[in-house]
């Protein structure tokens, strides 16, 4: 019994992983475009920077006990019935693979504005090691200065690491605030810092075109605005890689990413979708959307493994966990944006508090901004969103927050949790619970209002 | 109507709050023995190390809007058909105060070996404020050498706090490794740490006596041991605070410690009791115990206080999550140990496990060692230990694990929370899914050799 896996980075190999412990006997390839198995697309920004100094570094693993990896091998159709895949290996060489189980997972593939000039030399995306190389060759020639098109949590990311090298970075973003993915007021923070750190942030700005001057690149952008620079990277999200999957005749979903259940199966009953290039499962929503991330890749990709080899494994769901750390700051979120829930159908609450990481007496407290959004009918936890110093804490508070979303905790139910404490490490009431009941006390004040004077 | 506390430690006073805070009409009476209301008891390792130079800083808080607050006085006896309590406010003055619910938070006291030195000079517990300022004056005198007896989490952190300050440091413990309250690996890890750092570990001996020998103090230990030392620090456990409560009539439970439900009544309809001399109902055992901790105390003073208003709230209990830092080590821990499941019925399997706390092509990884526990039967988690780096997120990452076991989760379920990831910070798979996926995994290969071996 053959297993095809068609993508070599986290979905493909933790399927391949996966479907290889559960089922030893079971006859494992992966089919990967490029000569990368498994290498931590998240990792680009510190290579680029130099903290990372050898790409190799970035490789998750470099063993893949009784896997055959058929690399720089592209696939190019899906025969359904006939259960193979049709593989590009030289360039004009089709040859055919046969399975019994299918997983696509090849990935998402960077959003580039349809703009002119998005092809030039010195504008580049940021999504391949080979993309990598391109950019690291360029800031090798001695760039001085770079633009970076979107500010989400690739162009925050990059605004360190090139700063980081020295050098002057400008980032223009289509969103009012930074980091569209938290809310405003923690966006707003985020700016503040990178502006204090020397860089340029343009946030409201839509991004018309990019041109030659001489040996700069120049942006313009909408509301007025004209920059010039020797390198350029385009970082406004990622849209699925579905081509192949869709010419099979298999259904798309939302945002025309991989249609799947939550055992990760697909229109077709042999064939499993798995990570960028599929739909994620909303635990909260209890619904599927679009949400490419490492982390559900990782998971998705592991029950697809485990399904294909004949298991019985649900994907429980994202609730839009994230963390990000940009110069010495960390922001961190999980569930819902109060627009979002709101969007949604739920009556969202929000408060915002700020808290010492641990108790001010012992050395190097500092503090903590934490959103907290609430249901206001039903208390229901439905997100929150963290800013803070980096070794504060943030993403693994926001984990607890996160396992409390998993079991549709109420907000009120934070307080009970038996977290630990240390004056070193902590408070008697975390960071958490300070702000649970922060929240509780303003919902009560909510609710009197209500009463006595709507 | 008037709420009448005694004690004005973190139960104490965080019952006065929540009391005020639900119900802003009631009068709230705080009845304290010393003038330290809400002080950081866990704060005094570290003003003793000097890293916390004034004894003030260790106030949770100084104001007390709407609480009245009697220092310096004693309840001395509770008429429980009168509902009056008998305070004593200066040496032999006793005067009544009416109540109509009292909450009795009066906290534990030292659990002093009994054996002879134990009140010599230069020989000390360490529980109270007063307790620090003797210790302190002490060490102002210029202490050049010290022993600790008792190597729980008080000896441990005083280990710390007086090889800070340059003193020669002693630890000595009855159990076979220090801090009991984690598994022998993790003691053993602590204490090789220790020795590191200077501190003389004498693990497995009974202190049988203590005495002076001119300017100091000799302790005597069985098997054949003999320190000598400038200061005796004793820190061999508390014992429930509960003479005045008994006195009274009502029932006293495990270990002599105030018997009360998870509203915080006790066996008198008038009367709460809450914190260190109270019993704490252990969410996973399902039965009550005796647990002295801050932040139980916080919590269960909090219950008190809201059901003594007029509220109605239950203490969801603990699950048992502590955690230390010791120099540059945090340990922490939540659930059971596996001796202490095997007690209670459960068929506890463990798993230990190395992993990095971040991705380590990103500068600065440092390894983690977590043992998880789960049921080899029903693959229910049991608990966790974790020691690594102080700055490896230890203390949030148990916290994670204290919110599964809140809710009951599997071991397997572990894996399926959307934990944050970014490279400096986490893996795409955090420490605790790694630690999940090696307990499956083993608890697959010992489903298997009882099938085929046994």
């Amino acid at each position: 019994m053959r297993l095809l896996i068609v993508g070599g980075s986290d979905a493909g190999i933790s399927a391949a992983l996966r479907a290889r412990e559960i089922a030893p006997e079971l006859e494992v390839t992966v089919v990967l475009a490029d000569d990368f198995p498994n290498f931590s697309i998240c990792g680009l920004p510190f290579f680029l920077s130099g903290e990372t100094p050898d790409w190799r570094q970035l490789a998750h693993r470099t063993e893949f006990h009784g896997i055959e990896l058929l690399r720089r091998c592209t696939g190019r159709r899906i025969l359904l019935r006939e259960r193979k895949l049709a593989v590009e290996h030289e360039p004009g060489h089709i040859a055919e693979l046969s399975y019994d189980r299918l997983v696509i997972a090849t990935g998402a593939r960077p959003a580039l504005p349809a703009i002119e000039g998005v092809d030039l030399e010195g504008a580049y995306p940021l999504h391949t090691m080979q993309d990598s190389f391109q950019v690291h060759e360029h800031l090798d020639r001695g760039v001085k200065s770079a633009i970076l098109i979107g500010s989400g949590y690739i162009g925050v990311e990059m605004a360190d690491a090139l700063t980081h090298r020295g050098i002057r970075t400008t980032l223009v973003g289509r969103s009012a605030t930074v980091l569209p993915t938290v809310e405003a007021e923690i966006g707003r923070l985020l700016e503040a810092h990178l502006a204090e750190r020397g860089v340029a942030v343009h946030t409201g700005h839509e991004v018309l075109a990019i041109e030659r001057r001489g040996e700069r690149l120049r942006v313009h952008a909408n509301p007025d605005l004209r920059l010039d620079a020797d390198l350029v990277i385009l970082a406004a999200g990622v849209l699925p890689n579905t081509e192949l999957a869709a010419e099979s005749g298999i259904a798309l979903g939302y945002r025309h990413a991989i249609h799947v259940n939550q055992r990760m199966e697909t229109s077709d009953p042999n064939m499993y979708a798995a990570g960028d290039c599929a739909e994620t499962w909303h635990r909260l929503l209890k619904r599927n959307l679009y949400l490419p991330l490492g982390t559900t890749s990782h998971k998705q990709g592991y029950i697809a493994g485990e399904n294909a080899a004949g298991g019985e494994r649900q994907f429980a769901g994202s609730v839009g966990t994230q963390v990000v750390k940009v110069f010495d700051l960390a922001v961190a979120r999980t569930g819902l944006l109060a627009a979002e829930a709101t969007q949604f159908g739920f009556t969202p609450a929000s408060t915002s508090s700020l808290d010492f990481d641990h108790k001010a007496y012992y050395p190097g407290a500092r503090e903590i901004r934490t959103i907290l959004l609430g249901d206001r009918n039903t208390h229901q936890l439905l997100g929150a969103n963290m800013i803070g110093h980096w070794q504060t804490g943030i993403a693994r508070r926001i984990d607890v927050l996160a396992a409390a979303l998993f079991h549709s905790a109420q907000v009120e139910e934070l307080n009970d949790l038996d977290l630990s404490y240390t004056p070193p490490l902590g408070s008697p009431w975390d960071v958490i619970q300070s702000a649970a009941q922060r929240w509780s006390r303003e919902a009560v004040a909510r609710q009197w209002s209500r009463e006595h004077i709507l």
